[in-house]
């Protein structure tokens, strides 16, 4: 491409405070330098996070900023080393890198490589950012920043996906979808013919459902305070829908009556701190398994839990991005889609464009999408 | 035997109301019925759990009481449709029946047999008890109630041991051993060259010490706050040992710094529900156990766990009679120990007889014991 070498001028929504509009900017890109890549993005997913983050005073100290992490592109230029990605290749952004070197990295078990780091500075490139926008140098959420049209990123922070791809449906497995289906497939470890509830049926909840069901659940309870979700659980595969608020007693009794002695899993996904003692008590009291998804809504709060839940075996684990190793398998479940064992599209509702960022920053907050794409 | 088909009487250790001293006293211990097995008890370990429930209140409705459960004995005779276990063979205590074909039994996941409904009972048989002393009919403890030179129990409650085994020693492995070592064996699952870290160095927590060591682990840190016990951590096993007043900071963060980003396996065996949150922080963040081991000291307590302790990955799970299914598994282990797979003779720091009781009581209440046997 004739771009290569060169700054790069293209449009980005920028965060210039917290709590204010998304502004669509012109940006400069700076031209990838060693272990780096410039990706012309070309879809993104909006996520909880994004929305949760938008408007808290801790994101203040590093506006001007670029949110979004959820995105996918094709690799415009390369810096010096790389070698994972070439110009060309379609890449999926990671919210969390895999570098392969570090402990983490080489340990089985985890998948929070060390180089995550980066993550609280919002910086890119190692103290830095290659991005501006009116002389200003530009954070980028998470060190990712997905909503523009350009991004420079290091190269531990994407994987090359299948080229044929659908780029503005793919974007969604980088956070989201990874997140929820991991939590089923790789935390909870949900075994055929078991029973499962998932607690929270916003994107990831579903995405909980779809990983319950692609590893043969035989009966899924979807719950949620929010009716209008319940089509969408049962198009995933959710074999039952619960509203707590149509019952006086505590939904883990509700549950316990409807499978005896409890479900096998349970997913707390509504980041609510006061629904993990409930979905850990709506476990089966012997060997249920209770999986934290994601980031509890407030990461300083304290989970109350009655003791005696832990008499005999019920099992409270979190998870963070399902789990998933992800420059090495994020790109699977690329694969795994296109190979159509599982479908996310019914979780797309919505796909606008970069200019209508702040509309799906709305449809987010009002809980009217349940992901909302931007074409980028 | 002459004595079978007929009424035995002999000495046992009776609690008349709680808080009193065990009373030595002459019993009846009638046949035993359908599926009951009479057993001449050999000896009995003197468990925390005995030490903790002999004060309480909630005893006094089940008064007069044998307390024990820890205990093995020979087969004195059985009754009909007995198949498992016959006159002469050595038995041992079991203090979660199997009967094996609960929805329980039938779960290879589980080992909590519906059947220990009949434990909150302190009845053996089917509501009432073989047993009677001065008229009265008398309970057995958790429906077992090892301080007695006969008792009379279900089969489900029995299991048939090595006809080699040391009664004298093997009568551990029935409660504490099996709790402590199964942990780390089944609930844990220990791994090759991991870190551990044991909270509370009594008989259990000893035991998990022996599992952990059994299992490979590379570094076993031994927690207590009484120095005392540390001799006898190194002796089973342990590599270090802690006691958490040398430090200012909190031992998780004393751990964090002696097992760099915490332990992979962390057993909390204080029955102090403010240690779980500690033992839990213990553990590495993207990928640590934690375990409780056994009752909790307050059922009904509130555990405060910070919630951010599950961001990425951390379990938290329960563990009770070290997972075993008990019919099946407890001989096995005493088969292993005659095996020497693992050694537990260090547990054992006093051998009493059935009339110095009390005297082991006061051991275990002020700590001066680890284990003290009582030979019937």
């Amino acid at each position: 491409m004739g771009t290569q070498g060169k700054v790069i001028r293209c449009k980005a929504t920028v965060l210039w405070k917290p709590g204010a509009p998304l502004a669509i900017e012109e940006i400069e890109v700076a031209p990838p330098k060693a272990k780096e890549v410039r990706i012309k993005m070309v879809a993104t997913g909006v996520c909880g996070t994004d929305i949760k983050h938008l408007d808290t005073q801790e994101l203040s100290k590093f506006c001007p900023m670029i949110m979004g992490h959820e995105g996918v592109g094709i690799v415009e230029s390369v810096g010096e080393g790389v070698s994972s990605v070439r110009t060309g290749d379609k890449v999926i952004l990671l919210c969390i890198p895999q570098c392969g070197e570090c402990k983490t990295c080489l340990n089985s078990k985890n998948n929070i490589c060390t180089e995550i780091r980066l993550s609280k500075t919002h910086l890119a490139s190692e103290g830095t950012s290659r991005i501006t926008c009116k002389g200003k140098l530009v954070h980028q959420y998470i060190a990712l920043g997905s909503f523009s049209e350009y991004t420079v990123l290091k190269e531990i922070s994407v994987a090359k996906i299948d080229e044929g791809a659908p780029l503005e449906k793919v974007c969604i497995i980088g956070c989201g979808f990874a997140t929820g289906y991991g939590a089923a497939i790789n935390s909870a470890k949900v075994t055929p013919g078991s029973t499962c509830a998932v607690f929270g049926l916003g994107g990831v909840g579903l995405s909980v459902i779809i990983g319950c069901k692609a590893a043969g659940a035989a009966r899924i309870i979807a719950v949620d305070i929010n009716k209008d979700r319940f089509a969408k659980a049962k198009t995933v595969g959710a074999t039952d829908c619960v509203d707590p608020r149509d019952f006086e007693k505590p939904i883990e009794e509700v549950l316990s009556d409807m499978i005896d002695g409890g479900v096998d899993f349970c997913f707390e996904v509504t980041g609510n701190t006061e629904a993990v003692g409930a979905a850990l008590g709506s476990c089966h009291k012997d060997h249920g398994v209770c999986v934290t998804v994601g980031a509890l809504a407030s990461f300083t709060s304290t989970l109350s839990i009655r003791s005696h839940l832990f008499f005999s075996g019920r099992i409270l684990k979190g998870s963070i991005l399902g789990g998933w190793k992800t420059k090495e398998e994020i790109p699977k479940l690329v694969s795994d889609y296109m190979a159509k064992k599982f479908n996310i599209d019914p979780l797309i509702t919505h796909t606008l464009t970069l200019s209508e960022a702040n509309e799906a920053v709305q449809l987010m907050k009002s809980g009217q999408c349940i992901r909302c794409v931007l074409l980028l």
